[in-house]
Order: structure tokens, then C-alpha cells, then sequence
């Protein structure tokens, strides 16, 4: 792969920039536990949950709070109707809890935008919840460092060609990295651009793909990603 | 007020496109039907939703989800928690009928982009859920009719000065339209453009400005605002 060309660095956000899934995965735990008095025999809640999320995802999106209302009516349901209204607030301040997590910067994420902002245009393409969105980049403290944000409600190869348009970025000058094959990869090598997959500890099931016959970029670590760039920079003499 | 050095128009969506106030009082109604048998004399469930709604704004922001799980926290408050599950169900299924309403273009609507788009570059500024925003403007049809779509997070001077720096728009040249005072006209005032109010049946609390030392530009309809317009466009001769 020559990276020589690449004029523009998109990061994804969640699980790219910062950790994020392993806090649903941390709520959806403290649900269960909730809920554990409520559950019947062979039941497997995060199947259920995953059941009303997919089904609401075309109606509330994506993000934390679809996420909770989603959370509500498995409860709901589970329970019968029996669950009480003060258990029912439990998971909504959850909710709230989720939605002001700290936001730690994953491993080289600095040292990444340190290396590269020097040399390219630095970007971040995340899909969610835009208030949530931008309320976590404010948060993180490297919200400043980018030159374009574009949250987004899908990441298909139409809004990967609608961004680079809208930019007029060259698709071959474009490189986007991130956690999932799915949104982040896939359908930004079908608008004509370059990516990385960097996974992340957690996959949520919406985001996995199982094969595909694309060839991709894997990396192992943000540092492996930095260091193939920058080593395609035109060098300094002298 | 000289228009005829406009080149850019730009729409507010709810309650200026598209009705959208009216799904929540009505949504605020049946919701206290719900809650009617919970109720304390002397409580006023407007304004206790208010009190809630306001509170969560900042870490829910806009739309449809954060006013529902604002409407069921007050929901479990005002009940001590004794609300059901099946009556937070019915909360929840009144929030997926706001999200799933019908889109119904408001009178003139279509008439003023026909009158437009031939002479303006047409724009959409909306404050709220991208994904909500998106969907409606969708459902709208009339989405493809305009050139360019901003959904932000909040409608300050900062953001309309952003989006006009953005898009290379001089401020002088820029006109908006909508229903708030404090969203769709102070602030395009304060960031150099011009702002036309056309005032809707319902104004969320939220959105209401007491008084205002700004001049702005009051219009009784859609209609009346279009061929002042139009007045000022070069005449073809023969």
C-alpha cells in the first residue's frame, strides 16, 4: 500500500479515540443486575436487549439515549410490566451516568495527533448522537486539534463520497482509521479511500462483520498506524 | 431594510418547514391523562415536565428522546414511583409516534422554495437530533430541494458565524427565516446576517424572549415573506 499520497487522516471517535463500548458494556451489565430479580429461566437479557436495540435502531439511532429507552423496554418486557417506576429511574440515571463518563483518550491517540498534525489535515468521523457527539470531543480536550468534525447519522459509502466532496478531498489522499470493519473500513475503501482497522477490546454485535473479501489494512496499535505514515514523509535534509 | 443583496436563504425546520410543536403538546396532553391518577392537588404537570426537561437539556440536549426520558423521570417523581411499567411502555410508544409522524409541510412552504430556488442558494439550519432532523427532512420531501443542510447542536452566534464562514457565505448576503425569536433570529442578527420572524401557533418556554432591543424583520406568513423577496430580484425585461 503506498501512503505516500495521503493528504487527509480521518480518525473514527469511539473506540478509535477513546474507550466507549466498554461502558455500555459495563451498563448493560449493571441492567442485568437490576433486572436479575425479574428474569425467567433460560433467559439471556443481552439477547433481549440487543432484540428491542435493533429493532428501534431505525427509529431512534444511534447513541446513548435510544440505547436507554431501548434498556426501558426490555425491562419492561422482561419484567412483565412488574418492574417499578424506581427501578425504571435507576436506568436512567444510568443513563446520565453514561452520557458524562470521563473520556480517556485511548493509548497514542496524543502522540498520534502530535506526530501527524504538522503534515496532514486532521479529521474525525464519528456516527451518533450529534449533542453526545460533540459534547465528547469538547470533553476530551482534543476536540481543538481537529480540522473537520462531520458527525453523522450512518457511515455508508455515500456519506464517506458526500464528506469528501463536500471537502474536495481526492479519495486516493484520503485515510481513515478506526475500530470498526463494518463503518469505518469497509465503506470507506468502496467510496475510493485508504483505511486502517484498529480493533478495539469490545465489538458491539451491531458493528461485526464476519468476513468480507476486501483487503484492509490491520493494525495492531495507533503507534503501528503513525509510524507507516510518517515514514512516507518527504524527508529533511541536512 | 434593503433584501436585494441576498443570495443565500436559510429555513429553520420545526415550526417553520413543518409543524412539530403541536406533536409535543399534544404528546405533553395524553401524557397527563396518564399520569392523572398520580397527581397531587395543585400540581402542575407542565410545569414540573419543564422543570425536568430544563435540567436534562444540557446533558440530553434537543429532540424527541431527551424529552421522553425527561417525561418519565417526572413521570416516576411525581407518582413516588408508583407509575407502572405498562404506563412507562405508554410513554415510550408515545415517543415513537412524535418520531414516526407524519411530516406536513406548513402553508406556503412549497410555494416559497418553487419562488426560491431559482435565484437563492437554499438552506436548511436546524437545531435538534441528526438522526430525528435527517429523518424528517427526508420524510419531508422536499429534503433535495435544498443545498445545504445544517443540523447543530445549539443555534448561537458562534454557530451561524461558523456555518458562514464554512461555507464562504459574507454575512450581508445571508437571510434566515424561522419561528424563534432567540434561535432563528437574535443571533444571525448578532453574526452580521438578516433574520425574518414568522411566529408559530406554539412556542416551547424554552424558546421564548420576553422583549428584545434587536430590530428584526416580523412577517405574518410564509407568503408575505417570499415576495418581498422576490420584489427585489432584477426584473427581465420584454
Amino acid at each position: 500500500m503506498d501512503l505516500s499520497g495521503i493528504t487527509h487522516v480521518a480518525f473514527d471517535a469511539d473506540d478509535t479515540l477513546w474507550a466507549h463500548e466498554n461502558i455500555f458494556v459495563d451498563a448493560k451489565a449493571r441492567c442485568l443486575k437490576l433486572l436479575s430479580p425479574y428474569m425467567k429461566d433460560g433467559m439471556n437479557l443481552e439477547e433481549e436487549l440487543y432484540r428491542f436495540e435493533r429493532k428501534n435502531l431505525k427509529i431512534f439511532g444511534y447513541g446513548v439515549k435510544g440505547f436507554t429507552l431501548s434498556m426501558i423496554e426490555t425491562a419492561i418486557e422482561l419484567s412483565d410490566g412488574k418492574i417499578s417506576g424506581r427501578e425504571i429511574q435507576q436506568i436512567i440515571d444510568l443513563a446520565k451516568e453514561m452520557l458524562d463518563h470521563p473520556i480517556n483518550l485511548l493509548p497514542g491517540v496524543e502522540a498520534a495527533l502530535d506526530a501527524l498534525e504538522d503534515h496532514y489535515t486532521l479529521m474525525v468521523i464519528t456516527k451518533g448522537d450529534l449533542f453526545d457527539q460533540e459534547n465528547k470531543l469538547a470533553r476530551s480536550g482534543v476536540g481543538q486539534r481537529f480540522d473537520i468534525v462531520e458527525v453523522v447519522s450512518e457511515k455508508n459509502p455515500e456519506t464517506y463520497r458526500g464528506i469528501l466532496a463536500r471537502h474536495g478531498i481526492p479519495p486516493e489522499q484520503f485515510m481513515m482509521i478506526g475500530n470498526s470493519l463494518r463503518s469505518d473500513v469497509l465503506p470507506v475503501i468502496a467510496a475510493g479511500g485508504m483505511a486502517a482497522h484498529l480493533p478495539f477490546e469490545f465489538t458491539w454485535h451491531h458493528e461485526a462483520v464476519t468476513e468480507t473479501k476486501e483487503t484492509y489494512w490491520k493494525v495492531a496499535s495507533m503507534e503501528e498506524f503513525v509510524v507507516a505514515l510518517v515514514e512516507t514523509l518527504p524527508r529533511r535534509v541536512g
